[in-house]
């Protein structure tokens, strides 16, 4: 394999995991990272910025994007639309730099199968109990969305198992120092160098 | 798989590219990691201790021991036979306790056969020609020994594709460091977890 290919990481974990926050972390300790922002037709929580935490879009506008085949996969959840777009990847992945994903599992599953190189991590909370107590403090959802979300979490625990890795986000900086060792970890696999390299120059 | 059963981790390297150090470096960041011991019928080299750097023993010592079914894998190389004994492997696996081995290619494919689970890092030189010089200058060895070391890395080098990970000594530190890395993040595997723990002791 190519050295100069940027390596891809996709992110999944429950809500109110505190994703954003790992996440985040991850980016101050790997300057050459790029955060791919997702398509999704969802009302910004409070903080979101559009072309930051997402590209927000009418489901009109989502709709084109999918007719247009933008999209290197998309998912329909409840009643909203979430996607990545082709260009947010496969660009920066070509220049040699690595690309961050955060993803539900549909879409994380989605891309493993697409890139089979990807590396794919979820975070997990130390317990459920405290998750569960988290997202009903968290206070920014009706009780019919947080009852879709236990649900959701119920559902999302049977494919942790499909994933590559999963670390626990007991505490952000912990969690996030984690996922960069993985990340350069992955970095020197045999799979991912020209081990031969070494030799070239010599004799 | 069981979160309370230990890894196995297996380095090899090229003759002079530093992997004593770069060991002696990852057990001193790793308190909970185990060095096994290998047999060998080797010379200790200056420095070397038996029991230490490995059991020293004569040709008929270690022909007994094979008789017995004492080793996990044994090799002979040139003139010498080198072995792992399967007492220092199994049990301290089994008390949860991680494993290194150091190991040439040939004992490293042996053990990876026998130990899918276990985890294969070689180290590169950050050239040959830097290689070279160092193994010649070392000054332990005949003329026809190095002569034998030079066509052993030329042999080594085919399969270190084979290998899981690759890892470069320019500084020993960094090296050891990288390794040490490695040990933590595969043992955030999904494969090497019970990922559904989180769930125990829940509802």
């Amino acid at each position: 394999m190519d050295d100069s290919k940027g390596m891809l990481i996709v992110v999944s974990g429950f809500s109110g995991v505190g994703k954003g926050t790992v996440v985040q972390l991850v980016f101050e300790s790997l300057p050459n990272l790029q955060f791919s922002i997702s398509c999704t037709t969802r009302k910004p929580r409070s903080g979101e910025e559009n072309g930051v935490n997402y590209f927000f879009m009418s489901e009109e506008e989502f709709e084109k994007k999918i007719a247009a085949d933008e999209f290197v996969e998309y998912t329909k959840t409840f009643t909203n639309y979430y996607g990545t777009l082709k260009s947010e990847i496969d660009k920066p992945l070509a220049r040699g730099v690595d690309v961050l994903l955060e993803l539900n599992v549909v879409g994380a599953m989605n891309i493993k199968k697409m890139y089979p190189d990807s590396v794919t991590v979820f975070i997990s909370p130390p317990s459920i109990g405290a998750l569960k107590a988290r997202l009903i403090g968290r206070g920014t959802e009706s009780p019919e969305s947080i009852e879709r979300r236990l649900k959701e979490i119920e559902n999302e625990s049977k494919v942790i198992d499909k994933y590559d890795y999963c670390v626990t986000n007991n505490i952000a900086r912990t969690c996030a120092d984690e996922i960069v060792n993985i990340i350069r970890s992955e970095h020197l696999r045999v799979s991912r160098q020209n081990v031969n390299k070494i030799f070239i120059s010599e004799e």
